[in-house]
């Protein structure tokens, strides 16, 4: 695909459509940087400008003078991606919806909501909740993320396992196609058996089909009581199998969520937390239940442990206080900032079905052994989604560079083997592409890159990306 | 679109494929009434050749054949359909899946489960059952209907509304595309945020882009206890507005359902269930609360008395046993049946977000007397999902073909207008072809039929069908 540079004419005309003061030029070395970059590794790419525009209109009206004129635009949330989904790869416009940040409408009649994209995860959770609704989605970067990154991402997060992701919450979304056009993609119902799901397509595109510019989203009573438990394992592999052990007794917990050794210690000294472990526990299982009734919950909890007992674990955690529960949950959403604080890494985000999960962890440090690299594994072994953060060390930046993706293409296999593939949640952006033949086939690619080719004829939106 | 006719040739090369046992000819008077129809209307479309074949591998070389000599080809499950889906309006090959029948596994271990879309959608959740196991999408048909046919017409049921339609629960598809290539849609995980979700595209695609020859479900642990209540109103728009009261008291009933009088007497007529009605009883929940502690269900359900006590009800019958909640469910089940074989009727499968209901329904009594037709309404109200219908009783021939689809167009109209659409459950199919440009714009239809155009170059592929 060949595309233009901007010209000083075309910036100030597509400046000129949101007010100048909402575009960032190169000159402006300090306001670029910010676009530069998102949270996957250390890559930087500078874009020719930024656009921060305030709502679909003038998104369309850039849309098209971008695309008759063949100008890159990557849409850009919160900038807190894993793949590099946000990096402008072929320069071009950044288009950021961080002034699309209104929350429209909480329709408490319709158990419905209507956002924009640029709304926060938490502030839009927080708000919802103020009204005793649920939005489930919590991805760990909830703080900062953006519903709208959070849609093109198809993003997850730990309640997943009992409540779904993302897109079992999106009913319906505004959108702007590349070539300008704005439309809904469905209608604000829980049920649509009205023509193809445009909207379940869009949902995990990776700002590559359209730029959503609204989203109607399902909402569920908030479920007030919960109950979180941390538990230590004396084998990784124990704490993997105990997750199918708990489903199959009967019980969904909200949140069913696995950390190595390394992953805890780490997080713990990243948090100053003091966190002391036993010398044989070798991986923690963190539990939460949730629901409106709390005796249901201690009876539900009764039968997690009746399971827990047929495994070799040390002394169960139960949080008591609302504090001792947001220690562990902070510990757990940070495990992420901890790895990146302690060495250059690599984070990749696979998904097996959740029994294979022990197999998929000894595959791992197996395959470990073979290429010299560490892994700090953790993540949502209820859905049998496992981060592995390979972590540089002292490997060479050769190794690093050439050997390891060697390894990481062992890794991926090693999933698809099992019935999984190579991104849970964090899509594929940029930099898990290289690998996108391992996950799907030649006639899957076909598909997917000839719906490409009908939204976008001329490619300009968020190319480099999947594949 | 320009199909080819069957030559005897190509009809004898088809038939070898599979075996000529399983295929029927059209000569085959007696053998070919039951592949000329499915539940709607009184339609019907005679085939050219009925091909029943066993696996992918065949079909494949079916779709092959009829792709490079332009052959329609319908995919048909159990013909259960209610928008025309199954019918050869084209003539051409009618391709039946009955012989795809196998439930290959039940993974216990992942909560998972493969499927052929030949399987009983009854038969399969007696199945997971048994193993503990739940799969709780269940069409009113769900004792006859097949689940490939549920997957592509999106079904629901009634415990959608707590639990999800049939989309939510699909995991991955083997799919025989119109040219014939096989190939699956996803991966067997909980989470995929890999490539664009070609799975939940060929969902409710009305077997327009593929025919579906394996099904990978999530399943979810089986909740043994619930609780069943008939509840009376006074006015049918307080029935509506107390499905949204009940969701915002905090509870999620596992189904809500709707029937007006006249659903209730012809369908306990219909079934000799001998009910007595009050006078002045207009409409009637049904409401189902499950879960796996019967405790909190009857916590649950004094939340729900005393939403309901706000409203002007009669006396609340609550099923104290097995017989009596079958005989409920029985009736809400057969309500179609019964209005069936009363008079000629069209179904109208409209859906609104859940507040609207009482508005919906206002409106369609409002428009029935405009254009002097009865309508008999019930659905799944939790769903805002209300099935209109309308029945000819008396009125002309003329009326019933020329001036009824008016009116039909007004309901529709409605429910846009309204934030919902014209099918919750039953796809568009053939009956609401004529509508679609109602609920769908020129950029959704363009899209739409550009993925079409992707997927099926020659249009062979269930043709005259949604658009």
């Amino acid at each position: 695909m060949e595309f233009n540079i901007l010209t000083p004419e075309l910036t100030r005309a597509l400046a000129a459509i949101i007010g100048e003061e909402y575009a960032v030029l190169p000159t402006d070395a300090e306001g670029m940087q910010h676009y530069t970059h998102d949270e996957t590794e250390d890559l930087r790419y500078m874009p020719e400008l930024v656009l921060k525009p305030k709502n679909a209109a003038e998104i369309s009206r850039i849309m098209r003078l971008c695309h008759e004129n063949i100008i890159p635009v990557t849409p850009r949330g919160a900038g807190t991606g894993l793949s590099g989904g946000a990096l402008a790869v072929h320069g071009g416009v950044v288009l950021s919806t961080e002034r699309l940040n209104a929350i429209i409408q909480i329709d408490e009649q319709n158990l419905q909501a209507t956002v924009e994209p640029g709304v926060i995860t938490q502030v839009f959770q927080e708000a919802v909740i103020a009204r005793g609704l649920y939005y489930p989605p919590d991805p760990s970067s909830r703080g900062s993320c953006f519903l709208g990154g959070n849609l093109s991402e198809s993003s997850g997060g730990p309640r997943a396992v009992k409540y779904g992701v993302t897109k079992d919450y999106v009913l319906n979304m505004e959108v702007v196609l590349p070539t300008g056009e704005i439309t809904w993609t469905g209608a604000n119902v829980l049920k649509n058996a009205t023509g193809y799901n445009l909207t379940q397509l869009l949902i995990g595109s990776e700002g590559t089909l359209g730029v959503i510019t609204k989203i109607v989203f399902r909402l569920i009573p908030y479920p007030p009581q919960n109950l979180v438990m941390l538990v230590p394992f004396r084998k990784e592999e124990e704490a993997c199998a105990a997750v199918s052990r708990i489903f199959m007794a009967g019980i969904v917990p909200s949140a069913l969520e696995f950390m190595e050794r390394d992953a805890i210690e780490w997080t713990s000294r990243y948090l100053g937390l003091g966190m002391v472990m036993a010398e044989d526990e070798r991986a923690h299982l963190l539990i939460e239940l949730d629901g409106n009734d709390m005796d249901l919950l201690y009876k539900d909890a009764e039968r997690v442990y009746e399971v827990l007992e047929t495994f070799d674990v040390g002394e169960i955690l139960v949080a008591d206080t609302e504090k001792q529960k947001e220690d562990l949950w902070r510990l757990r959403r940070n495990v992420g900032h901890a790895v990146k604080s302690n060495s250059i890494y690599k984070e990749e985000d696979t998904v097996v079905p959740r029994a294979q999960l022990p197999v998929l962890l000894r595959g791992v440090k197996e395959i470990g052994e073979r290429y010299a690299f560490k892994s700090v594994c953790y993540g949502h072994a209820g859905d049998g989604n496992l981060h592995i953060n390979i972590v540089k060390g002292d490997m060479s930046d050769d190794d690093w560079d050439n050997k390891l993706p060697e390894g990481i293409k062992e890794i991926f296999r090693l999933c698809v083997s099992l019935g999984g593939t190579i991104s849970g949640e964090h899509g594929i952006g940029l930099v898990q592409r290289p690998y996108i033949g391992i996950a799907l086939n030649e006639v899957q690619l076909y598909l997917m890159r000839g719906i490409k080719q009908l939204f976008d004829p001329r490619g300009i939106l968020n190319p480099g990306k999947i594949f």
